[in-house]
């Protein structure tokens, strides 16, 4: 495809992308709420829309891309009812809910600091939008799509969807929610399970409250990411992104506060990343299978088998398409590992060629960087680019043995793509060790080694030279002797 | 000193520390305003008071250490009119000043982690607590110390001064102030100049407006610390910190918003770090010596003959006491990257050392540990515990050729003593080069090339053991013959 093409989770089609205002695009995506540590999950969402963003600016817009950390509201069980998730982590750990949220919103940026996905250009917090919150509130109460109940203020969904249409998003029909929802406790306030919160009156011992016209009290989940949508974006703008677990309720009610307070949608695109599976069961705390990214960096858990490097992660989130469910194994690791270095390979010899300026042979570069773009316009289809670079890196061997050739402006354009779609569009990051094969002193002291090889062979000093071998060998670095001379490579430890 | 004691600003003496809350401390410290890339300044102030909030965790203290970041609010040259400095880079960016805010936010943090700054307890920013600061504003208004002027609100510094003093933490005399002062535009709304404002009317087109009781606007620049300090650490705390230029009017404003709002001072302790010079000379845009943390790392400014390791810019700091002015010059900063290297060679030896069991010489740990910590109970005496540091150094190298000795059980409360104040306490960090003397493969292709050399010897084949030699001479790489074998050492490169 020669133009950007995507996904759109409310059609369920693919479209072309058209942004609201020509080379600008306004970009949401749903961030983390910050009340533990950052998980594959986040990894996996987060790095999925580091691409979009990352193409979109390859493509030419200059795109603002507003990503939020929810630091209250979200109560347990995604509910309507129980305790604020961060209230509650504060409490188990005596500290200040904001001491909670400082500490997990830090991890959460250095691990996607380490998975090299970019910051947002604006990150707002949802304590930081209560006044934004509630004159949505009151937008929405004066269009008579919400009503107060004892100082809360709920969403009436079935007004609502008389008005507009309800659950297009997720494909939920409104007569089976109805169905499927009984008020089993009875104590709900809300006229209809269905029903969401805007507003929520606070127990006096709820530790974050703010003053409203209602109640003193705290702002419902889904409420913040209309409020700051809208304030730093437009209340209508082109792309948002979420998780597939957010499309019902969090997504669906946005929707609804967008309507119910403007009359509109919020955005003319929505984005959908698939969920991940651990050796094919689900992620969960009670299935044993629960791992933080900073587990999976430091191989600190008993399912996995080694220490995965962020890159290798990265890497391997990026072999599969963001709309397809993503199993976690140790050997779909290693495998990712081991294809991310050959990569990385060619793409260092690459850096070093000067080739000949011969006849282009065997290859066609235009049609190679045309099969790379089309790739990523056809909904940001990343295993397909990342197929195509490798068929580049045969190529880079080929070049590199003599078996190929290309002109040397030609070279330049393919060398300065194939870096383009490695670092800047896929963010690709060398598996780094202290045995990085690029240390100065490595390559110093591997020259006096293979010289001193070299010595004692021409005074048939063998048990010398071998003895040299076999110690690198030991050490994981392997020699080998050609009529050009020795070179030397350092394997990445294995397990 | 047994006991810490600190300078208080605001009596202008050492003063024993005693926090409210026996074991805890409230300590606020003053941000960033976040329109620019973080400088000299910033570390300094943010590195002296790492130490205030390292120290006091050493000595036991749970700190919640709250750290603000302006986001909205400062006006050009701290004054009540002009623009907005967020709003201004905004302006010339044409960006979102919430995407400003990002940038520099990030810079911010980048710039401190590297220099081994820990992150606050928590973060809050002034966009953040709007709701807070109007509240405040009420109370003042209340309280008959503010009036409104056409929508904005104006602290009445004179009917202040009749019930509370003005001008104690800064030594200014309200007299000489209100002659110092006077309206030479006509342009100000204020009743007095020495008035400053509370929350402004904001002009339409001023991007970052709330609504409030009084006008669309947005907080005086010095509310938000009021507010914030209050709802994270109540309305007295125990310790205030901040760069010695924010003393007038940012901190005399907080104390007359504290008095005003709820009839007592904020904190029981002000502590101010000085400031510092280039070559002498005050740093300054229009001089051409401003220098940028990321300059300095880099090197990349006319100024410097060197890049500097953010360990190397945060120990030169610690060797001046934070109430002394520093003089940044390239002679100080290399003879501070010595200084560290020695330091740290000493720590190294430590931790490597297997002292044999025998009678303590020459050296009293009980002693040195008293003069270690009694240097920090002085006002926080960094450069007088790192001579301390200097002379366990010393003590160490001793240990280490044989000249002294000590018991097996003194050695290691001394270590971890050692290691505590280097690592703990003082945050310092080795300066970490491509050339890492710790890599692994460069430990084992050493003990290959160093083991061919001594094969060599040993078959009279000399002339191999000296080009050996030579050329780890010329690579930087040191080795060293004695009874007990061969040892090298890699030298720092100097410029």
């Amino acid at each position: 495809m020669t133009e950007l093409h995507l996904f759109n989770s409310k059609t369920r089609q693919k479209e072309k992308f058209q942004p609201l205002v020509p080379s600008r695009v306004g970009m949401y995506v749903c961030g983390p709420t910050v009340y533990g540590e950052p998980h594959l999950g986040h990894a996996r969402s987060t790095v999925s829309f580091d691409i979009v963003f990352r193409y979109l600016q390859y493509c030419g817009y200059k795109v603002r891309y507003v990503r939020n950390i929810t630091d209250v509201g979200h109560l347990e069980n995604d509910a309507d009812e129980g305790e604020d998730k961060i209230a509650k982590k504060a409490r188990l750990e005596a500290l200040e809910p904001m001491e909670i949220v400082q500490q997990y919103t830090i991890e959460y940026h250095n691990r996607m600091r380490e998975l090299n996905s970019l910051p947002p250009s604006i990150e707002p917090t949802a304590s930081g939008h209560i006044i934004e919150q509630i004159n949505i509130v009151k937008k929405i109460l004066a269009n008579g799509y919400a009503y107060e109940k004892n100082g809360s203020v709920y969403f009436d969904v079935l007004k609502y969807a008389k008005d507009f249409p309800y659950g297009e998003l997720s494909g939920k029909k409104l007569e089976d929610m109805l169905e499927g929802t009984r008020d089993l406790d009875g104590q709900t306030e809300k006229n209809n399970n269905v029903d969401f919160a805007l507003w929520k009156k606070a127990k006096p011992e709820h530790i974050m409250q703010w003053e409203s016209p209602w109640s003193k009290g705290f702002p419902g989940w889904h409420l913040e990411c209309t409020a700051m949508s809208t304030k730093y974006l437009g209340d209508r703008f082109d792309l948002h992104c979420g998780g597939m677990d957010l499309q019902f309720p969090h997504h669906e009610a946005e929707i609804a506060q967008n309507n119910g307070s403007c009359g509109h949608e919020p955005c003319n695109y929505w984005m959908h990343n698939n969920m991940l599976t651990i050796n094919g069961q689900k992620m969960g705390k009670s299935l044993g299978n629960f791992i933080t990214l900073r587990q999976l960096f430091s191989g600190d858990h008993e399912l996995l088998q080694q220490a995965y490097h962020p890159g290798t992660v990265r890497f391997f989130m990026l072999q599969a398409h963001y709309r397809s469910t993503l199993d976690f194994s140790n050997e779909a690791l290693q495998a990712a590992e081991k294809g991310l270095n050959r990569l990385m390979k060619a793409v260092e010899l690459l850096s070093k060629m000067k080739p000949e300026n011969e006849n282009s042979r065997d290859f066609n570069f235009a049609d190679f960087k045309s099969r790379c773009t089309s790739a990523m316009n056809d909904d940001f289809n990343t295993p397909i680019l990342i197929s195509q670079l490798f068929e580049g890196a045969k190529f880079i061997q080929n070049l590199n043995s003599g078996k190929a050739g290309m002109e040397k402006e030609e070279f330049e354009n393919f060398k300065n793509f194939f870096e383009e779609m490695t670092f800047d569009v896929l963010g690709l990051i060398p598996i780094q060790n202290n045995t990085d094969t690029n240390d100065e002193t490595v390559e110093g002291l591997m020259e006096l080694i293979i010289n001193l090889r070299l010595r004692a062979k021409q005074s048939k000093d063998f048990d010398t030279a071998d003895a040299i071998r076999n110690q690198l060998t030991r050490m994981g670095i392997e020699i080998r002797d050609s009529k050009e001379g020795t070179t030397w490579d350092k394997n990445i430890p294995q397990q």
